[in-house]
């Protein structure tokens, strides 16, 4: 294989496990439109999802290879993967894109799994989608995002060997704050530094840096930086998603500049002992909702539920499980999630905390290298 | 404003733009999911559409400004921008991520337009989208990508003077290709250059860089870089979508490194003519499909249809029209297309040549410094 990330063994070991979940379900063929599915199962990897233009589509049978349906365009990189069978038409097309190839794949296949639930999105247009349903009239389609939730969450050896090579790359990064990062700078300059170095260290790309500055605390986290300088006594956070081989890390640093006030440092204390304690708790048997729940312990900032306090992590920034009061998954070795503890530190101003870790059969192993106990001063 | 890439009087034309049109064709409300459409009508900008837990609403209706339906953790940003009705709900949620908001702020719109149409996509669970239909049973949904299409084609000044920056930040990096780029090199390390130098030129990001390397031209034009290493007598292909503020450029170029062959340089050169022959056609009243034809004229490769040769350009790396055979789209003034001929040099080996430019009264501008007339050796 010319385009491969893996090796063949594992996207064998991926197909297996949903072929065999599929038998469970009864489920004739998945039906996949989006990158990160088409990804998980082909190894087909490009930027070219930037262009909204052409559909892609990606079908796995109850038995036998992922069967791709894309534009000729991309005929040439999906050969490099491990799929044979590659069916392609000249995208866009006047009247048809892809469609009668799809229904023509698709015809007898009963049910149909597809993306459907939590966190899916349809990446093709819904006109097309519509005909799709009419000219397979006779099959059912059924939401199967919660099957691909369980295979994708738990990582193999060779997944998790990216993210924690990326984790390292961003680590090496935040480490060379002092370097990077300066009173009078803008965070324009900040960020730009940071991805900077970040490439320099290593990542293929950046696709995800947002944080804020502010006094004491900041006001928001997932803006694009401002042209504000840092001022004494700022708080600097930054929160990135960089990837290798198109895995991400997913976690963020915070620096005082100058000095720290109480709340900040207090707010940065009650956060890395939060953390603290969701490393001592995570381990197999434990469901999502107990971790967040010994996160929002610490915090106890008013007893409420305040939100999401870390997720999956892998293809995408963001997977499944959530650590939220209502995830009920149940941890498993081998899976990738954030730390993500969050709270409060004064009016409008919040403060927030991210690790990565691998649950592992005797608890959690950090793939991000721990912040420092107490918050740094630059 | 504080979250302001433009001053307000750019979101009031487009919202009286649009607003214009749902009257003629009698639209209550246009309701989005996307990014690129959220963006257009409210300035709302952020990476954080990276991760796909939560789903965020943007609702005009055929008067007063757009309705913002969004998580609770982008209510801080969403407040800097110009939209004032900002309802939020704290997501992810258990069993109504938004779907009640929406059709609360739905309810008694009749005709109710959405993206449904070519290059879109539904950017929210199917499931939660087969909900709000039947919430809304008695609205009548249809699709408003050509209404949309049409708006965003044409550009206005602040947005022409965006991508003009980034064309030439762009710019800036391709000419120093000679200090970036070296035999030996592999795709990869110069990948990494180049976008290092792209972020150091000013861009904010580099969302899209692909490209290709091979003795005489290249086989695939939408790969990630591989670990070969540059050769003599590889042509060096990279196309680059880096953006500023949320607008893109779009535009490649090609290097022979130590000599060229004349395959290559057949296919440099008709390419360049093949844009010569563009840049004195494109005006407005032209069709695309006729822009089109002009190149695929002077590339005369067996007289077929080849694809397409360029895409409308600017909150997106490609956005309508196309300049296909088969689009009717009239050029207009102030419209920002790419021209992007491509064609075979040899067996498996294509070359292509990308500009970008603005429709003027008078004809094409352009914003992309024109790529020299012969093939570049390094």
């Amino acid at each position: 294989m010319r385009n491969a990330d893996f090796p063949s063994v594992e996207f064998e070991t991926r197909l297996a496990r949903a072929q065999a979940a599929m038998v469970t379900e009864n489920l004739d063929a998945l039906f996949f439109t989006s990158e990160a599915e088409i990804r998980y199962f082909s190894g087909f990897r490009t930027l070219f999802w930037q262009s909204p233009t052409r559909p892609w589509f990606l079908i796995v049978p109850q038995s036998g290879k992922p069967i791709a349906i894309i534009p000729e365009i991309g005929a040439a990189l999906m050969a490099g993967t491990w799929v044979d069978d590659v069916r392609t038409w000249r995208s866009p097309h006047a009247t048809d894109d892809g469609i009668s190839l799809l229904i023509q794949a698709l015809q007898g296949k009963h049910k149909i799994g597809m993306m459907m639930g939590r966190e899916s999105s349809l990446r093709m247009p819904l006109t097309d989608y519509q005909r799709l349903r009419v000219g397979l009239e006779d099959s059912q389609f059924s939401d199967t995002s919660g099957l691909v939730r369980t295979l994708r969450m738990v990582k193999s050896p060779a997944e998790i060997q990216k993210i924690r090579t990326i984790c390292d790359i961003a680590g090496n990064s935040f480490g060379n704050a002092a370097q990077l990062f300066h009173q009078g700078q803008t965070l324009r300059e900040a960020f730009r530094a940071f991805k900077i170095d970040l490439l320099a260290q290593g990542a293929d790309d950046v696709p995800y840096l947002v944080g804020g500055a502010g006094q004491g605390g900041y006001g928001d986290i997932i803006s694009p930086p401002s042209d504000e300088p840092i001022r004494d006594g700022d708080i600097l956070m930054l929160d990135t998603g960089a990837t290798l081989d198109g895995y991400f890390c997913d976690f963020d640093r915070n620096f005082a500049f100058g000095h720290a006030g109480d709340e900040a440092k207090y707010g940065y204390d009650t956060l890395y002992r939060a953390t603290e304690a969701a490393l001592r708790t995570a381990r197999p048997g434990i469901p999502c909702r107990d971790l967040y729940r010994v996160m929002a312990d610490v915090i106890a900032q008013d007893g409420s539920d305040v939100g999401r306090f870390g997720h999956g992590l892998g293809l995408q920034l963001t997977e499944a499980p959530s650590l939220i009061s209502f995830d009920e998954t149940v941890l498993q070795a081998d899976m990738v999630i954030t730390l993500e503890p969050s709270m409060a530190v004064g009016p409008g101003k919040i403060m927030v905390h991210e690790e990565n870790i691998v649950i592992r059969e005797d608890g959690a192993e950090l793939l991000s290298p721990r912040a420092a106990p107490q918050l740094p001063i630059l």
